[in-house]
């Protein structure tokens, strides 16, 4: 957890409406007392790319753990008329007693398998549903976007500068936590260095240089001020003509005179391929050939891939807003859907949605996820979604085949199987300990290590395969044969 | 105000960190008691559109009323290292005691127009810049999409249904302040009914009708709960053979007996124009042509312009991702520039940020806002920047002309000029009453309005112009002629 988790008030309300309507109706009709399972999952990774990552679960756990209804929300319940008494006198009692399962933040995660599953009296599923997909959602997202920056950047380091363009304060703060989980290593945001570790960065905005009668002055006043710190944001004027020459000649003057080195230059607007070669040329010429080249403004995994094979001199990414926004595929698509209900004898009864669009049938029952490793290589070879009581059993060759083209089959052996839902509630217990920021972190680096970098391009990548357990596709076959008259 | 303004704990360390740094710098430099001048503006409308909706200034007023530092503050900057401990003591007693201009909630805004200035000790407006800009960025990105959205549902209701597609939960909340303000007419999100009285609205989730052993049955308990404001959700098994032959049963059987009107049903996938149709002549047949038709799944400006021109039989569009994300363009470029400063003698020294882009060139100085309207129509005519201390005499012939192609020149009469930027704080007291949210709301409608048609077109808008008078284009035209070495 957190240093602190106090960067949210209380959330119960920030509920769809008709998560009470339901609930309320649940309780006053022949449902009341139904066990339910729900199943979080996605359809589609963003950018058309061949994996997301996991992540906001500790966010999840902080919002269950607090959630409770006040007296307030009570009355303004009440004041909706349309909630009867005893449901509301529910609400007053309300904690969460049940169930969830979940992938560990970091972890890829590809559509169509369960990321977090709940078990619960059916009102107290549902009441979870819009916040549980809204925090998974949107730092999944953030976790995937930056995952995808920082491996354009070949091991150049990432900053996330985007706070001033992030969707409100919440996304600029917690998007640099999922920023962090995807491998950016700091992040401009103070708050979440205070609370979560994750380093500040930052020196100077147009601001400082602009203020000065000239670029020299300003330049000079900041050395003297923070000599073993220095970076200097040089493209106020001009770069080559003037923001070079006045960061040479400072470094000169005050730097090496205090005992320091530079520590780099920032470059925020032009042609950046181009001028981080020539001040790489400037600076060396000059004898700083340890001080470094930021740069900044409006950057993503397209433009830095382009940028290094064109030869940029950078050796740090500033990535702001199309980074904290998701800029080219802003939405992470997670739905929670039911998947099985319990009956009065505590037999689970699957559920399914049938569409007449087949990619938007759900898969039912109680279930387990597994990814199977090479053992030769530690490399995924795929997920299988089995049901809950199904063991893959690693010793034997174990048959793969396609869910939607069935004859396609291949036996693998020589791999071993990890089940990738964890326990996170039982019973409504606290029973996972959420990991550290930076173990997350280094969780995401070497699971991602574990794809095939067939899965990693981002233009057309190898379509991970996430297979069901024969037994587990014929449950769902049995469903769709049963509702097929209305298809 | 909002009732409860507690969505929101102290932000004040939501701040990029070089505010700090440079602030530290400012302290201990011979900036220390400069007085600054910093505008807000934006250099293009989301979507290529032609004009902005302002939102987001109750929070920034919010934000600068409780803006202080805490001691837990104080203590994680202390453990930087970096800081005086002069400045951290100066940081204790913090409080903004500066000054603030900015354009009324719901205003349409256009490119490089200052949209609000803050002047005041230069550490000070330093320290505002991530929040105010975060601030405005979200909501009027979000006022301004949900504009477009409501316009192109021609007088049928829009209705917020994003939470949990949301970039966090300030997103969620603050993002459906900013669509009330753009025109929707409801939220899914209890939340901001509770606290900002924007009607909540939602009834069942495929989860309803999938729990119960069939559809007729999920909906005859849910009529019998809400008899007087039934919605029934048609499309978790099939629309027209099922969903709707369901749904005027259960109302012949449960609603009209209890002396009540179903509300509507709900299409929430499948060919929703074609279905629609169909189910509107089935609910007509059945004598249900009160009952309304809403419809939703990833909706934007653009699926409901085209759904209505082929003859969709919607009442109500409920939005979600796009609206929420404001998808298709999903970040609002304001940035904060200094423009001026004062002397020692206390003149106003205006500052200028060149660019070799010339549209990245800032129009320096203290300056005012006007619109110019028609007085025959009351349209728009054009917005004029001009200095501090000019006045638009409206009750004489004024010429406008490009700024940048100055010979395009035309004298206009008959009109009358409005003031923009309103005073906000006046030496750190705020001065200025935020209206309620409707009448927020309602001053965007009627400000639309007095748009002329084609800057409202979503492709090739009328480039609405943003002129300067020619006191501050000379102003400009000086400055750009002091640095043009550089360029």
């Amino acid at each position: 957890m957190a240093k602190s988790n106090g960067l949210r008030l209380n959330m119960s309300m920030l509920s769809d409406f008709y998560e009470f309507t339901m609930s309320n109706g649940f309780f006053q009709g022949k449902m009341r007392n139904k066990t339910a399972y729900f199943d979080v999952f996605f359809r589609k990774n963003p950018d058309n790319g061949g994996f997301s990552i996991m992540a906001g679960l500790e966010q999840v756990i902080e919002y269950i753990n607090n959630l409770k209804f006040t007296k307030e929300d009570i009355e303004y319940l009440r004041g909706k008329k349309m909630f009867d008494e005893e449901f509301l006198k529910y609400l007053e009692n309300f904690r969460f007693t049940g169930d969830v399962w979940a992938v560990p933040e970091g972890t890829p995660i590809f559509p169509g398998e369960p990321i977090l599953t709940v078990r619960g009296n059916v009102i107290e599923a549902q009441l979870l549903e819009t916040m549980i997909l809204l925090t998974l959602n949107h730092q999944s997202l953030i976790a995937t976007k930056t995952n995808r920056i920082v491996r354009a950047a070949q091991g150049r380091t990432v900053m996330e500068f985007g706070a001033r363009r992030a969707q409100g304060t919440d996304a600029a703060n917690y998007g640099t936590r999922a920023a962090y989980i995807g491998g950016a290593t700091s992040s401009s945001n103070t708050i979440i260095d205070r609370d979560y570790g994750v380093p500040a960065s930052g020196t100077m905005a147009h601001s400082w240089v602009q203020l000065f009668d000239s670029e020299y002055e300003a330049f000079y006043e900041y050395a003297k001020i923070y000599p073993s710190s220095c970076v200097l944001l040089v493209d106020t004027y001009n770069v080559l003509k003037s923001g070079i020459p006045n960061a040479i000649r400072v470094f000169n003057e005050v730097i090496v005179p205090s005992g320091n080195r530079p520590i780099a230059i920032r470059l925020d607007s032009g042609d950046i391929t181009y001028l981080s070669r020539r001040a790489r040329r400037m600076l060396d010429e000059a004898g700083f050939s340890d001080c470094k080249i930021v740069a900044s403004n409006s950057l993503d995994e397209y433009v830095i891939r382009d940028m290094l094979l064109q030869g940029a001199q950078i050796d740090s990414f500033g990535v702001g807003e199309r980074l904290i926004t998701a800029k080219s595929d802003p939405v992470f698509g997670c739905v929670y859907k039911l998947v099985a209900a319990e009956d009065d004898d505590g037999n689970i009864i699957p559920k399914i949605k049938i569409s007449e669009n087949v990619s938007k049938i759900t898969t039912p029952h109680f279930k387990k996820l597994y990814r199977l490793f090479e053992r030769e290589t530690d490399k995924a070879i795929a997920d299988v979604v089995t049901l809950h009581d199904e063991v893959i059993d690693d010793t034997k060759p174990y048959e793969l085949f396609d869910p939607a083209i069935t004859w396609k089959r291949k036996t693998i052996d020589n791999f071993y199987a990890v089940e990738l839902l964890n326990r996170i509630y039982d019973k409504g217990k606290l029973v996972y300990k959420c990991p550290t920021l930076k173990e997350i972190q280094e969780n995401c680096q070497s699971e991602v290590e574990k794809l095939w970098d067939e899965v990693k391009r981002f233009e057309n990548p190898h379509n991970y395969y996430v297979d069901l357990s024969q037994k587990l596709w014929d449950v769902k076959d049995e469903l769709i044969e049963k509702y097929k008259f209305v298809l």
